[in-house]
């Protein structure tokens, strides 16, 4: 029996300063075995690069690695895409879609080794705690959960350097480092640092992915995205699957500066803070995907995208993931979501994308449309029916209103 | 008594080709007399020039011009930036938010000059009439509403220059004339033409406001907008009217190609169309407004705002100005505007407002924070307990499951 | 050919007086064949008797009666309630329910018989023209629509006798009807006569369904309702099938008096009207089934569901059934019933219907709550972490308004 | 200075058993001086007997009554009704409305009395915690808040009463209290004994103040209540003030058992409780609202106040009062209740009120409607036109499809 309790923790490892730390500090905190578990979701391979020696040269037992970018992109990324959710209007979810996924299968190696407790890195301001932890209770309410940066008393780099340095553990961690960030497939985020006072405009050097657009090229590009059901299917007109579809838009899209954002958002613990991302491929993809939709949907179907859009954005910004709720939004989105099919132009440049043409089989502005006679489909003079009817309620105040006042109003 | 039982009509009435036949033919057709009501909203000096002779030529009998350019931007422009308003995620309201100020001043002086009908020029398949017509339900049950395009044989430029032709009165309309355009103080739009398939790009000579991106300054530019309880009142730290606003904003916004969209949308009469917007200075304005807002709402307020901007964009766009609804929302809207105090400095470059920095009194992400020690405002171990309870329903839903399976889930 | 071009039309028939001589009306003025389609909804067999020979009598060259009973209570009832439907919060949506599918199975008809039009006998200023013409707008835009109350002459009852009367067609109808009604499973609903006065209180002879809730026994009676996955499947533990479970409890309820409803609803036509309407199954299903959600919805799920159902019902109003807006609500709905299992006992008593007591296996106030251990679901402790960050935006705007004036708000 | 470095608490007093213990603990653990407060929002003249006396008995240093009553009707309730608000379908949100105007009180007090800490004698599993100490962070960030029942060791009555015991304090309080209990003018709730299973039927004795429906009178009565811009004035013609309005609807409504309420619900802090309400008069006065409004709300205004309603009762419950967002959801409720004038006969009979006739002079079903000509209003044919519009969406997604197809669907 170990001094705490607990024999064996899956710690979220990331090879970084913090989880480096971690592990020891689990060992020897809580006496018992840590099994670290990273989470491939597109952070980039030089993050992977020796991450299993790193692990276990931090202490930890074992250290598994799991490929998850493909599903990252068809189950988390694309039904959001479908959703249309941009968090506070500017954020496009990139780090709130991938902590479910991550905590989902970070459980299902704790139970694969018999785990009795799981552990995070994430500090107690943030959100990714909670996205974490609501993923947990959900799938693993019987696991206990360990969040250091709650409980012990380290509190910046250096307490976390002089702490590996005592126990002898390597490190090729920096002393100084400004931003705060975390990068997936979809984008890369940056906090901290000349950010953190909103009257900076954002620091030129914060930013990573993306080329700054004014150093884009002069002339821009134009990419053809293919729809099917909801579903991308093809970069001008050649077929690929999800990974290589967001890889390359996100290449394109840094090349000619897509897809910054500059936000100050309503965290889910109640504070505010500000924030860099970075999501080029998203945000031509999201572009894309909204032009379709501008076809296919008529204007209650758009109200309500409009709708279950926000509403699955806070879900997800707040790790509301594995949830009922999250779960009802998308089964309504993707009955939506069945008629976007079609092809999409978008046109890069100096940092922004834009649809230039788009064409739809499901579509309400038809190609054909011109061929539908007028008697057929539109008469002018219905819209003067039309139109008392659905003024009918003001009329009839107004003239309540003259009536009573014995003339007009 | 007139042939048709009215006796004068008061037309809203441009000078352009559409109303100059619309008013021979009202005094042919009704053999009413017809008095011309020119809305000045900001469409431009040129449109105005000599416009009471034109009018007079064209045989109407009186032709009044009033100036609503300031009545446009406080009462119709100020509480749409407020509600953060946008149409179907696009659409700025240019046009939408001008007619009901036109349509209600248009019945001012028809009560004025003790006419009983009121007239527009607008075709049977568009929103305008909607927006027109709803404004005469609500203020003026009692008037006549004439739409001749609902109503005469006429289809087409040549027919209207032919009956003009024929009755001798003169005009400088021409046979062609590609796009169907609308202008004001707010935007300017664009439709017809090459424009009508979706599957071409926005043609290049469509657009006369701004300047294309790619040739706009090579050099951004940036401008600093003041705002006290939801009102703009300052460029760069100058005092500025509204008028001078959005003015001044158009002007620098138009010559770095800002406010370009491109949109397939629904209108009232339950058709799709295509069109090209260009609003310079309102999307400087919305810009600012929008990262304003997110220094001074918390997250409940952010989606309060969120919602009732889509409710508010669909009256506004359906010519809903008039009613309970919009009276209502404009009212949630404004005691959420009172807070939106401070500055914003936005970026203009090739195409695109970005705002760069934000300050405000009413932040809640204020400069002083920092000074607000840990135990005052924020302990990382409440964090536990916020998450514990946050997520107690998922938790709960689990164990359930895990007792009735007699085990883990 | 046929003077109006039409040759065959299938005809929406009920037997009554309306459709009766809309018969005799349509071979007429339009010269066609006129097939007669009767949907049994429920409506009550007296409503059926000797239909198909009536049908003829008229003029119908043939009569075709579908039983949609179980298909109205499958697919459309049981949707409705699943997404708590109830239209400006009283009217349980009985005939905006039946209208849809009667309308669908009268274009499958038409298409079967080869017909080019259908008709039906609705009045102008209803909403049941507006729910049939939507279904057929989305299902057979090809086939005319006849809708003759908007086009004949005819204005009262004594019209159409007389019409009938020089045709020599017979008719039991009488020439006085004081209220206008409709029938079917789910509902009964009544308008007109008295009625219309809003200061009248509802006429006691109105009522035609349900005991006076003051003649109702003066005991009580309770009933079980058992639901898998948002399905009724049981009264009292005993398994029925969807048809006879409406029966039965529109039986017990009618004699208890539930159901009674006396409602000014805003019609879709935008004119109000006043009706009352008897829903006695339909009250005590949706208080059972609503009760039950109470069990198994958190509180996101909860307000999702009460937000759904709002725009379900104006949908089913409307008569926007064959809509893409329906289908993805509907979907989100059956996302969640699918959580709606247990058991609900409904106390009947003077014309109301109370749940009294709910249990089900998802319950997340589940009877093994007693048996979580403090220490594993809830800690006291944790609430004060919660309601700090839960407040933390007000105290944050409290603090910067105190540090803003230097000292105590 | 004290050992908690607390010098003065006041402290939410209530005269019951928990606040009797509070008051001499917080004497001795924090070393305090405790003033008591105590806020007369109606729960009754025996509760506040003698309550200054017992407050000093226990150790307080002096004890203050408000009463709040009047302000608890007209800025509380009168709010909550015109926003229709009803938690989770079925609660009249008695308790949750009472909580921050206490709180907001308490505060004033401690201001007044140079106090540094507040404390209040909620339990940390329930909804007031949240809701008093909500209001404690919007108004007074800076003083301290003190939870007894989430701190100290002691967990039931027995306790309780020992503690007193030892230190020779009197009570009156029994070993013995099944359901727990808060009262105030608006309402009553139970929890607690039998009722915390759901398969229990609610006890019958647990109700307290209003007669069992089944021994209520035979005959029911009705009651005509007039309401000018959202607020009532007068009770059967006679005029009335805001106390007396909801002391004689209580009486009446108790007599005939109206407003009894059987929920689980959501409670803010994650978890289900059960809980029994009775609110007469609330129930009488929330029907009469309705009904009103259902005159005077067109469709779209109706959507918007049930809308607003759900989101202003969920911050209502969850104590998010003293928030932009309740303020801003409040100025929309009070553009619309501007029209709410007029009067509405409600029937009260076992158990049920039930509107009966209702009257406005801003009815858009007005008794004049009949006098509006046809022509003037509505003409039949109009239905076409609104009709083939309103449903032209389904219309062309039909036809595209059958062109598509090559022919019909």
């Amino acid at each position: 029996m170990s001094k705490s309790g607990i024999q064996k923790v899956v710690l979220a490892y990331s090879g970084g300063l913090d989880t480096s730390a971690i592990v020891p500090w689990l060992v020897d905190e809580l006496g018992c075995e840590v099994v670290a578990f990273v989470a491939d979701v597109g952070q980039g391979e030089h993050e992977l690069d020796g991450i299993e020696e790193k692990a276990r040269a931090s202490g930890a037992s074992g250290c598994y690695v799991y490929d998850l970018r493909e599903e990252f992109v068809t189950d988390y990324i694309y039904p959001t895409v479908q959703a249309g959710s941009v968090y506070e209007g500017r954020y496009l979810l990139g780090t709130s879609m991938a902590r479910p996924l991550i905590a989902m299968k970070q459980v299902e190696l704790a139970r694969e080794v018999g785990a009795d407790a799981v552990a995070h890195g994430c500090t107690g301001k943030g959100n990714d705690q909670v996205r974490f932890e609501a993923t947990f209770a959900a799938l693993a309410p019987d696991l206990k959960v360990i969040a250091p940066w709650r409980t012990w008393g380290m509190r910046s780099r250096e307490d976390l350097l002089a702490y590996l340095a005592e126990r002898g553990i390597e490190t090729t961690a920096s002393k100084e480092k400004i931003y705060s960030r975390d990068a997936n497939l979809w984008h890369i985020s940056h906090e901290g640092g000349l950010i953190e006072s909103t009257t900076n405009p954002p620091p030129a050097d914060a930013w990573t992915l993306t080329a700054d657009p004014s150093a884009a090229p002069d002339v821009g590009m134009e990419v053809a995205l293919s729809f099917d059901r909801g579903t991308p299917t093809a970069i001008n007109g050649e077929r690929v699957g999800p990974l290589e579809l967001i890889e390359r838009l996100n290449a394109i899209g840094s090349v000619h500066g897509v897809g910054r954002v500059d936000l100050v958002e309503n965290r889910t613990v109640g504070m505010k803070s500000r924030g860099l991302y970075e999501t080029p491929g998203g945000t031509i993809l999201m572009e894309a995907y909204a032009s379709l939709e501008e076809l296919v949907y008529d204007r209650d179907a758009m109200r309500l995208r409009q709708d279950l859009g926000l509403k699955f954005g806070d879900l997800v910004y707040t790790g509301k993931w594995f949830t009922q709720t999250r779960e009802a939004i998308q089964a309504g989105v993707a009955s939506l979501a069945a008629r976007v099919t079609g092809e999409v132009t978008v046109k890069l440049f100096k940092g922004h994308a834009t649809a230039i043409t788009r064409s739809s089989p499901n579509s309400l502005y038809s190609e054909d449309f011109a061929t539908f006679g007028e008697d057929e489909v539109y008469h002018q003079g219905d819209a003067e029916g039309f139109i008392r009817l659905f003024t009918l309620p003001e009329r009839i105040a107004a003239l309540s209103k003259q009536h009573a006042s014995g003339g007009k109003a």
